[in-house]
């Protein structure tokens, strides 16, 4: 075991205590093939003919780093995977590059690094390459974490925001606001997490077991910082479409409710971590909903509203249908509503 | 243009702030059409039938973010590229992830941002992912980097440090020392920095004709941080054997062994990020020197040793022959010479 209780500089050095390091805290957690074979490089099997690579990556920077529902481990693997799986890709390989602080508990990062071992593998992703850098004491926060992800897309399979068409439906897998309102829960020990969790989670099997049921699915995207509000003007744009939203079909937890109404927050602005936004023509929206529904992470899936024409003399916009029978434009997030909750 | 001198908390959130930093900083140096798409995860072309991925991962923490030869942003795409090109693979994307301190300023992150769209340019390599987080003042150094790469590997191609073989020869790119040398002499604002400037450098074209001119190559590796002597150590225990090298064959500048013997630095363990160690089958040596030489990158390339049979009784070792005729053990580096030099 490593003697020192906290990450030091040496263990970015390059030399032998960053072996050690390696070893016995990242090896211990997933020392994949690759990742044992100690070049500099993770060399993957050629894919399939015809198939594509998907690539994304991620940074998190989330604080504090351990938190109801998950850690920033949990965070770092999932929303890779969720980003990859995004272009219909079954993702397959993750790196991950930290950040570390000198000064960070070595069992915190044993603790994240087993967190990451075991969301890799419920998501049936490897982590092959990585890299650790140490700074300085007040130049970090303990630790950043980046993971990159390489998926493989079946040929034929051509998922994407400018897919969005007048007529298709939307949907989302599940409560908003769940994530973001946890993270500012634990952050400024406010009393009203009782019963709130983060919703981290790998959403790749649910993501494929839509794309089966439903295969005129236009696209995925995870509604991560800025929320619905930000993502659905994302899709507007990108397919050049309004967007309306029935504000009564949107699910919400009650708790998450009540938290936004105290804060002056706007759920559909709050982040999420473990749901998907998906667009899908029409005719194949309910099949695409009982997926959802039949896969663990999509009980709460519910069909929000639709896509419709953008009226030529003005940009696509996204338009939220209230409770009260009035419609209002949703906006993407201005500004910072609350920091790093990723 | 965007407004505000710095980064701002709201450059992160997801929302229309983030969008702006998107489009007016980084989408102006390097707006490939993967990019613009706008998607989370860029979908890129099928392989070739038998082509495998290659995949590394690096993040930057570098302080200064300028210096002479370069800055944080060359190195972020040099480094990964190096270490892709590291498997005999063709580099062809890259993701970046952005970690910003709130004040950085925003000219400084244009210039970062265009040396990296030039770098890229230069190896022949597309930034097509990326993700930008910014994190509260005083939790950062201003700009880390995170860059992971794909390229693809020709069948037939197989390095790797486990493939070294008693009698092989041992090869250097060219000087050592010289980026480790100049992010000290910046930082600690010493004297001796006059001629002396970072070699990093994009090295995936040097390596292609090195593996044309000598098939027989098996490995690359580049001798960052633990310099020379971390690199070799890694090798001889990833192949099961010693390897000797002569002191007074590796090239090294005036201005560098200088600074070396001044702090009472191994220049053997400063590291480097614009050069290659190289293990080549002994007939195809000369062959390999020849073509690293006639690249612009590897005019002081060297021959610098030999790969021997390891003795039973002990594990791998490294031996310096030095220029009085004796013999050590080269070790890798312990503990942390000089910290965040990449």
């Amino acid at each position: 075991m490593i003697q020192n209780e906290t990450v030091m500089l040496g263990h970015g050095s390059g030399g032998s205590m960053m072996k050690r390091i390696i070893d016995e805290v990242f090896f211990a957690a997933y020392g994949t093939d690759e990742l044992l074979r100690g070049d500099d490089a993770a060399v993957l099997p050629a894919p399939a003919p015809g198939e594509r690579i998907a690539f994304s990556t991620d940074s998190f920077v989330v604080t504090p780093h351990f938190f109801p529902g998950g850690d920033i481990g949990k965070l770092a693997v999932c929303g890779t995977v969720n980003d990859v799986a995004t272009s219909g890709a079954r993702p397959l390989y993750l790196s991950c590059g930290f950040v570390l602080e000198e000064g960070f508990p070595m069992d915190d990062l044993r603790r994240i690094c087993q967190t990451m071992a075991d969301t890799a593998a419920e998501a049936g992703v490897k982590l092959v390459t990585g890299d650790t850098k140490v700074v300085n004491r007040g130049h970090g926060d303990g630790i950043y974490i980046n993971t990159s992800g390489i998926g493989l897309v079946a040929p034929g399979v051509e998922l994407g925001g400018a897919q969005c068409r007048p007529g298709d439906k939307v949907l989302v897998t599940g409560t908003l606001g769940d994530h973001g309102i946890t993270i500012m829960s634990c952050r400024e020990g406010l009393g009203f997490s009782a019963g709130i969790e983060s919703d981290a989670a790998p959403l790749n099997h649910l993501i494929a077991d839509v794309l089966a049921a439903a295969p005129a699915t236009r696209c995925f995207r995870d509604p991560t910082r800025g929320g619905l509000a930000s993502t659905l003007n994302e899709l507007a744009a990108q397919s050049s479409t309004d967007i309306v939203v029935e504000e009564d079909a949107v699910p919400v937890r009650d708790a998450v409710r009540g938290a936004c109404e105290m804060l002056g927050y706007d759920v559909l602005q709050v982040a999420n971590e473990g749901k998907m936004v998906c667009v899908v023509a029409a005719d194949q929206a309910d099949a695409a909903l009982a997926a959802m529904r039949a896969n663990r992470y999509g009980a709460d899936a519910a069909i929000i509203g639709e896509v419709a024409e953008a009226q030529p003399d003005r940009g696509p916009k996204v338009f939220l249908q209230t409770s009260f029978g009035g419609r209002r434009i949703l906006d993407m997030l201005v500004g910072e509503q609350l920091p790093r909750i990723c």
